[in-house]
């Protein structure tokens, strides 16, 4: 079962505050790149891992999209979705990504945004997926990268030259990783990005894309802070196909 | 144009005392994983990539391959190969892999073993590598790890807890690395896996797998120096089918 940290109180306060739970996609620097996998959502069927508080649920319908379910484990972030909703075309439903179940060939577009390393069971889920999607129909999702799970000591260092320094290890080591993340023991799953490749391709899906999110020159004048992230890469951005 | 160390009369000489150069695959950690990857060479016009001594070559024949071809940019490894080899049915070509032209439809299998880290413009080579192959045939390669090649400096560093942690930075900065490698200013060419893949992809190439190498149990038992290869990969394997 999937640990919910989304609903303790502490946790789920300073969840709230951060940019991207404020002013939605707009204020995740990786939402561009992962948008540019996205297909033409018109008139599609769309399934959201990990809806949250259903900010890619709206955005799909304003861009088309004909019916769209957001499934998240938190029951306060899916109040907060129903607040934010006024559209009979979204639904949402609280459950266990390790437990969901939905009917087979009843999508055309699958999406989870930062939400699978947290999954421990993901060869479930993703069978799930491929069932779940009709033929050919896309899956575009983004993880922590494993550079960024990996270490025992997940922070930067700074070296004997000044340079700041991601110290890496136990990157072959796959499993949880207890994090301190706005509360202390938020459990990630680390996994290696030829798990999560070849787990796709065993399952039946072509992969199209995987990318090693990094910010554009554009964001880093806008935000300075974000060029560390060049030294090491933060998010994984896959998309496959069905 | 390639970096020629190979033909560096230093750099040869400490070379050729590696164990993989002595001993040929049997004594190269990640050759059973690569290996699991290829498919029955009976019968099979095969293309090497940077063929070296010719290890792979007169294995590919003893396997079954029908005709070999070796490429290499190194004269002093050609000849080597030439003084290793009595087999009609292997050639050996000199000449540099950014410059390789061949017939289209020519190949039923391309390998490349830590060959590609060296090339600077890989679109030209594995278009190329693309045409070459017949329809559904493979490319199955190795090249050292992105996170092996990215840093600063690639060394193992101890940190404060005393753990062995490998300094990451750059790693979203492709371009070349000159590392101090049996002799000075080796040139390699860091990318990320990300680019690897992409570029297979749109080339038309469909993606089969993908492994960050690792040592196994049985492998660290014999030689326990390997432990230290599970902090952070040092070679990756991808596999593609035209």
């Amino acid at each position: 079962m999937t640990q919910n940290v989304y609903d303790d109180a502490a946790f789920f306060a300073a969840y709230s505050q951060l940019p991207r739970s404020v002013h939605g996609l707009d204020a995740a620097p990786e939402w561009p790149a992962l948008r540019a996998l996205l297909p033409n959502m018109r008139g599609l069927r769309v399934l959201d891992l990990g809806c949250g508080y259903g900010w890619f649920c709206r955005w799909a319908r304003e861009s088309g999209a004909a019916h769209v379910l957001g499934v998240d484990v938190s029951e306060r972030m899916l109040a907060r979705a129903r607040e934010l909703t006024e559209d009979a075309a979204i639904a949402y439903r609280h459950v266990d990504l390790e437990r969901l179940t939905l009917p087979a060939d009843s999508f055309d577009l699958v999406y989870s945004s930062l939400a699978l390393h947290y999954i421990g069971d993901l060869d479930r889920l993703l069978s799930g997926v491929h069932r779940w999607l009709v033929t050919e129909a896309p899956l575009v999702f983004s993880a922590e990268h494993p550079i960024f799970t990996a270490p025992s000591l997940a922070e930067w260092s700074i070296d004997g030259c000044g340079r700041r320094t991601w110290p890496l290890d136990r990157y072959l080591e796959e499993g949880p990783r207890s994090r301190d993340w706005l509360m202390n023991g938020v459990v990630k799953h680390h996994r290696t990005l030829g798990t999560y490749v070849n787990l796709l391709l065993r399952l039946g899906f072509a992969l199209t894309h995987l990318e090693e999110w990094g910010p554009t020159d554009t964001q880093i004048a806008q935000q300075p802070e974000l060029a560390a992230e060049r030294q090491r890469p933060m998010f994984v951005l896959l998309a496959a196909r069905k």
